[in-house]
């Protein structure tokens, strides 16, 4: 498959605001940018690549291919400085590489990808070689993971270096396509199809306006648990619309099998992954970011997660506001007037906000998808979820 | 009024079920132990000693006084061992001593204190006094606190080593004593009188059963974002219910005051702390005892918690399971078969949902009370509380 | 005992210059400050309150006791604000309070504190009483330990926390009183009597000044591995002025027995610990300090010290450039231009430097002390060492 | 150069004991295993490819090439199961991959990779693809580098996944070599050839025998700081024999340049970086192993290293007692009873000690080489450290 002719589909710039869970009427707190997305947040850009190609029986190597790569450019493809940055590790069953260098210079070196777990290696060889040749340094990028091998050939290692560099060249500022797109293209979020979500705030600080702006790539998640602006939608769903194995495609030990109109089943407990990126013009030391990062985990949370063993959950946040003096060629550093603790909370809040809606947003937008052994995995039912929200007196907005 | 005639009440054993979250209707998931209390983890036990003396206007040195201790044994009093223990800082504004001889021993060495901010040190010596008097070591306890100074002559270092010894003395099973009792007994937990809560589960894992309990002292949170059970219950009350000073007893600066019926006013953000321990018989290595601590801030984040610059927020988690092999005289280790980590999703389960649960116990057990300048901190008020969860679909349980 | 009529000796300022390693001849890189010692760097202040009193069997609350508190104010008494600070915790079996300020903040908050291990909570709360009433906060004070219970009645608690109060207020700049003075005054070093060191390096970045300056509490370390200026003098001495107790006064179970003449025995291996402070006046950001801290482990481990299990190695750093912007009232934050890490070497070098220094200067300028029970902590002979380093050709400097 | 006709070479077993540390007459305390390298940990294997192919200017793409992978098997190629680890991040700037599986497992899933800084990716894809098809999973592998910019054509990214795959092959017990080998062809040690170096050390618990066995991959160090067993050799030695460039090769600016005697000129400081993997067959939990990792670093400091700033500075240490429980198929955990603390330091000590003579064996084992631009490393010139050594009252052993 790898060299063969199935598609590379750059993602096209959706309808952004289409099927975003505030446009559902989910109540969210806090004040959006204008795009309610990271790219909100001055400088930052993002690349995205989807690859979709075949479909029936996994053949190991041949496919079906449901995966791509999310790249994130904090200052934008033209700037290889560094930036300051602060990680956080809620569960470590993943893989975020540049830990290292976060947590001894606070700083985060190069683009960010996001991909498949098995991808890890030629992202990263793709990002390094894009930025040699850019920069003059291949830097120690971040780069993350979560698991697609239930709907992608993930033994199949589809990915190369080439899909990273594609991501790279893609990336630009504005709306942000949000659901099975980039790295998030087979990823599977509280049992519904996942993938990338964003979202972002406002935050007003001493006069200042900052942007707070939240990425992430969702394929973790416990069905039972999920509470969606609180209310228990997991528990209100049920076992319907669970993920299923196409009986004429898949091999007999894979369970549950689709049924003409059953979708009822047992759904697993929290597997997979998520990753989550925040960005912020705010300047802030890296210490502080690190604490930024710790608020993305709340933010989780919100969702009823219990940060399951089997899910790497791994967090990076960077402030775009000040380059990394740490080059070599640097003589001077860049000064930074951090912002006072004591004025941080808004950041705060507006970090575990921005990564709840993120999230949210991530199974909203998402649709339906079938992959390898025709495992479907259902978008998270958009009327069902209003009906549930507006029995728990949480619906709001307009009406669509 | 140190040496004073002031009351050293030995908490009683209140009746215990009679105002906590779920006899409220309050919706939990899970299932409790016994007493829905971290004594249901075979072994631990729990003293306290609540200062209450005094009311008028703030003497430094002479009160009012809203104060005290609660000490915790992982293993009982009789039982000197060190346990295998693990640690999350979540945010740092506090202190929570042990933290070096948990980070590189895994091991939480003495019965762990809890009490506010300006008795670090007196608790530290007490329980180190007890603790070499009775096992001949002195050990490296785990202390923490929280600050009380609202209610509290906190500036008058009221707590002396001899209270915390009269906590440890106090220590037993059974059910425990919450609201404002004990280190709780000046807190303010999300605008609302706080202080000590618990509460636990029951975890089945491979045939074998355990139980997870947690003990909390809650003095954080904002009130704004108050979520009980995934329902805005603080954007419902908004400003009614603020804690207010006395006009006829406090200085003019001192905001608000309290009036005859208004109880409005602006409510500050996120400030106090919240200590958060975690016990179970599980047998868990000190790597894993770490990752259960995250999950007690997966809990606290339930009730729409930022962990707010102001507020510091550490969690201990220990296993009584084994026995630490380390003292010196010890010949031979505790062999310990540890849960596997594929297995281990329960407990972080029951880590989030009795954390979450034991906050709310927190919130629901303790009364109003008024302290040093005639500041009132009023209790949440049950009927309002129970009349929006109904309103929001989540009101359960028996009637009243 | 506590409240009896011993002696509570304010440390003089002994004639700093006498007992150096360097007037030995022993040969250490870098140029050091014009005292070598932390308060080198402007603005520190080191204030010690030595205890000795009593002598003949130990008797639990009456004596001997051998002890003492070292205070440091990174910025003098004066100044309430804190700094900037970064910990490395190399052996955690002890203890350092403020750890989790540190971590978060990175920030040490109010003066430091060493003293025994017994007396953590009396000097915890000393320090935040003092701090209470000068400053009007108490803040979470760095409060570290070592053993001292070979020499001093430990189980006694003899340290109050009027005896930290005493050592804060005796802080100045210039010469620091070394060996067996302050938190030093009973401690072990490598078998020899050791207790506190101090140096400094002078560092030049992009033609600005600093300072780097260390100040050790040294209780640690396995005479059979002692290096010194890389020459093996451990294996050289072997077990030669091993502590031995008087056999007219100590149980027969405490061994060795001192002999009139022989003072050979069983040397054990690393037991104690080691607290290490590092200050500097440049201006780091809190990761860098962190940094900066590890590097101390390095000056350690020049001494042939593998930081055996018994021994709680604890560090901690902080610059003096920057007032921390955390507290309330202050509105807006202190900028900081920080040394960029490409030339923050020197700091490093400096670091390991005055570490090394700083470890010998304690060894040298003790004298031989004997305490409860007879014990005799002999002083490292100084016309040994002098022998032994001109035998691997590493004795510098003039003759004496 | 790639997919070019470029020599690879597998690396022979060469003649381990010829041109060792300890042959030369260095002393070191303890006692070597058989072959005083990592593989006498029983089932370590190692496996090593070598590139070097191309001499003259550098030309990105082409050449020369003078670079390699490292391989190392925890349990042998065979086991597929992953072992407890631990690390340690000394100075992080550089990659280790890995390290939030570490961090909340404590555990290293897969075999070790070291290459160089540009060969990351491949190496991780190599690992996960082999891997994956060995063991049906793909793993977290602990991939770490080095930079060899100076002698090898690093920006044109000659290693690939199918070389990182090559060296897993190659795995075996028995001698491993040293030098410039391997991730270690390139590399650059305390201004001096480097590269590979291994040690081990055996140590009595208990009455059982264990081996700690310790790989480096030394590209670090400042010459003007390098002691070897605590004599500084690197001040004697001074600027002879440092780097230089072919003037008929090189770029004017690059400096400084090789002329016919004078071998004289500017030594920079501390650049490049150090790996280092300590195995152990002895029980120790993963919080155990993280504190081996940290004396890892003390005895890198015995070199007289303080960690530069440049220098990525990273270690992981693991335990093949136990093969971890995590994986889904296993359904009990392995028991482990694990070294009691307060026997922890003979592993400790050992530790130290293997670090230490890893590193001066990466110096002794390289021979002089010649890379890109005519860059020449010259190894450490053994008669002349024998003679500093024997002027220091430090050189033992047989006469060569």
């Amino acid at each position: 498959m790898r060299g063969g002719s199935f598609a590379l589909l750059l993602a096209l710039a959706m309808p952004a605001h289409a099927e975003r869970a505030r446009d559902l009427g989910i109540p969210f707190e806090g004040t959006p940018g204008k795009l309610n997305a990271i790219t909100d947040v001055p400088g930052v850009e993002v690349g995205q690549v989807t690859l979709v190609s075949g479909e029936g029986p996994l053949v190991v190597g041949k496919g079906p291919v449901r995966s791509g790569v999310t790249a994130i450019f904090p200052r934008g493809r033209a700037d290889g400085r560094p930036v300051y940055g602060g990680h956080f590790d809620l569960n470590g069953n993943g893989e975020m590489t540049g830990i290292a260098y976060m947590q001894d210079f606070g700083v985060i070196y190069g683009p960010i990808g996001i991909s498949n777990t098995n991808a890890i290696g030629q992202v990263y060889a793709g990002i390094q070689q894009w930025s040699q040749r850019r920069f003059g340094h291949a830097g120690f990028p971040v780069v993350a993971e979560t698991w697609d091998g239930w709907l992608n050939d993930i033994e199949g290692f589809h990915i190369t270096s080439e899909t990273a560099i594609a991501a790279l060249e893609a990336a630009k500022g504005g709306p942000v396509a949000e659901g099975a797109v980039g790295g998030g293209t087979g990823m599977q979020c509280f049992g519904f199809k996942g993938g990338i979500g964003t979202a972002s705030r406002r935050v007003k600080i001493a006069d200042k306006n900052y942007t707070v702006g939240v990425l992430v790539q969702c394929n973790t998640g416990d069905r039972a648990v999920l509470r969606i602006a609180g209310v228990p939608v997991g528990r209100e769903i049920g076992q319907r619309w669970i993920p299923c194995y196409d009986p004429r495609l898949a091999p007999a030990d894979k369970q549950p099998r689709c049924s003409g109109e059953a979708r009822a089943g047992h759904m697993p407990g929290d597997r997979g992954s998520i990753i989550i990126i925040v960005g912020t013009d705010a300047p802030l030391m890296p210490v502080q970011l690190g604490r930024v990062a710790k608020r993305a985990a709340m933010g989780l949370a919100r969702l009823g997660s219990y940060s399951g063993n089997g899910s790497g959950d791994l967090i990076a946040a960077f402030s775009t506001a000040a380059a990394e003096p740490n080059h070599p060629d640097q003589a001077a550093p860049t000064p930074i007037a951090p912002v006072p603790s004591a004025a941080i909370d808004g950041l705060f809040e507006a970090t575990v906000e921005a990564t709840e809606e993120a999230i949210v947003n991530a199974l909203t937008a998402a649709r339906t998808m079938t992959g390898a052994d025709g495992y479907r995995l259902f978008a998270l039912p958009h009327d069902e979820l209003r009906a549930i929200m507006k029995r728990y007196g949480r619906l709001e907005g307009p009406a669509r």
